[in-house]
């Protein structure tokens, strides 16, 4: 066991303060990271305020995490200390179920052990990215490439691989238009890698704020949903709508905008149930569906395709005692566009 | 113009009666067919009775058409007097659009014109299949092929190929499992060509009334609806769930019985929202879908391949005069498992 020095909620909804937790000792397969940069991800304040359900306090938050490795278990054979190395949502999963098999972990049968506020093999609770060192199985470490700057590679381990999974299931590339509704933490990545891909790309966003960004970050247009207009104009025109957004949508407007055969994808989860008039899907073939995260091949994959195309998160740099206020941040989306916690300031 | 004997309803929700409608002059590219038989399908019901809106009146119903062509026009090519063919819910649509060009009338951004309840291109209403003629463009005529009998032909004209597209386009198959949920009109139809198609097929019933119809008929496996043990005993079982019921249903509990990446489509449309929590979609990148009929080519594959694997609807032949008390029948579920009216009664 080795104490590590971290940033937990007490309690819930309680501010988050300096602590020391144990992490495990360095198994056979074992990786010891020292971590660099943990992204702040809007899930982090959902969990720490208890938002989807009860959950285990003390609470280290943080699954978007980049770092160093530092030390290497025996039976360790894909890193050596000294690696580039990031860690997302999961942490181990039951390597058995047909999901598992096909790298789909994230939708384990037996449900993958998330990186905080789960609990893990060992029957103990897991502890995320706020804190200075982890200790995670190699087979659910990802390499980040050489080309990719730690702190802007850090939020790809989840906004990025939670946008990108989904655009290449749906197959966002050359000739196909898809929408990207919101232009938060999840949007603004969603642009960067659909525009990457080669799709033709919309941002769908409440105002036109923060259009200028986003026609710098690769969107082709860039809409307000507050104008009905947009509506009108828009009509049956995209193969793929992925929406980021929690909060509660006019879902019959937005399938309206999905041409024949087309999908809409929900990567942000509201808390309540949505209404959705099957009459909108019946028309053209449409269908609503979602996508957690992705597995941990094509979390490499996606690292790697960011690396080659120059592509990371556009950060807000912070230190550990601006914790509590980024979240204050975040929930007035007063961010642009991620907060990525210095862990060498906790 | 031809006079021609036909069953209407005069007004909303009124008994169908005996009359004579109008029938257009057979145009340069029409084709007149006698009508042999027709299929009492529940939308039918919906519409008589206004329950999804506005209707025309006086309405004849029909969308189930089986007959012998009896005159064409001078440029009709595909089709010659004598020639076995049906006509199913469409009769026009705008041909220009991208769904028309893609043989998916169905999908017409113009909407197709329906073959009864609707107004052609001439700005009259059409009229459906509970005649003894219908005058029909040759591009919304199908062949029915010798192999199969024209009363059992009837239903697939609308039954048939709305189960067989959505089958089709997602794929069901040797390998896959395919759970049809409710066992009527739709449902007992939707059963066989699944099972044609190779594909694992279980039924979702309310009850195992219909059980021993249900093996025989190609299922694979039955369940009650009513057992809560159902859910829990084929929790991630289907790659498809093919909803043929229109009432509502509890849809968190039939998509958990959705495999990774499954599919719910709904081709029975409760005349009220669904409530969907995105959580049960999550989970599984699972769907929810829905699907329309099909377009004028696949209505001609789908009667081909019913022909090939021998495969009709069950049916209950009716004379005219039992259109009512059918009616009757259908809304108690009364029926195996679907009316088909004698057109020679009328």
């Amino acid at each position: 066991m080795t104490s590590v020095a971290a940033y937990a909620a007490p309690a819930p909804k309680a501010p988050l303060e300096r602590t020391t937790i144990e992490r495990r000792a360095v198994g056979e397969f074992d990786v010891l990271i020292d971590i660099k940069f943990a992204g702040i991800c809007h899930s982090d304040i959902h969990q720490v305020r208890e938002g989807w359900g009860k959950a285990i306090f003390p609470m280290v938050p943080g699954h978007e995490i980049a770092g160093i490795v530092a030390e290497v278990g025996s039976g360790v054979t894909k890193y050596a200390v000294g690696d580039r190395v990031g860690v997302g949502c999961m942490v181990d999963s039951c390597r058995e179920c047909d999901n598992c098999k096909a790298g789909l972990q994230q939708y384990c049968d037996q449900r993958p052990t998330m990186t905080y506020n789960g609990i893990g093999k060992d029957g103990r609770p897991t502890y995320g990215g706020y804190s200075q060192k982890i200790v995670v199985d190699e087979n659910y470490v990802v390499r980040i490439p050489d080309g990719l700057a730690l702190d802007v590679a850090a939020p790809l381990l989840c906004a990025g691989i939670t946008t990108y999974s989904p655009l290449k299931h749906w197959n966002a590339g050359p000739g196909k238009k898809v929408a990207v509704v919101g232009f938060g933490g999840l949007g603004h990545v969603g642009v960067k890698i659909a525009h990457a891909l080669g799709a033709e790309v919309t941002v769908l966003s409440q105002s036109l704020r923060k259009k200028d960004d986003g026609l710098k970050l690769g969107a082709d247009h860039y809409h307000a949903t507050s104008d009905p207009k947009t509506f009108e104009d828009l009509k049956g025109t995209f193969d793929l709508i992925l929406n980021t957004v929690s909060a509660p949508l006019d879902f019959a407007a937005f399938l309206s905008l999905l041409r024949t055969d087309g999908a809409m994808v929900n990567v942000g989860l509201p808390e309540e149930p949505v209404q959705i008039v099957l009459q909108s899907l019946f028309g053209n073939r449409r269908s609503v569906s979602s996508s957690s995260i992705g597995g941990i091949p094509e979390t490499q994959e996606m690292l790697d395709f960011c690396a080659e195309h120059n592509l990371g998160a556009e950060i807000e740099l912070i230190g550990a005692s601006e914790i509590n206020d980024a979240y204050e941040r975040v929930l007035a989306s007063d961010v642009r566009y991620r907060f990525v916690i210095d862990t060498a300031t906790i």
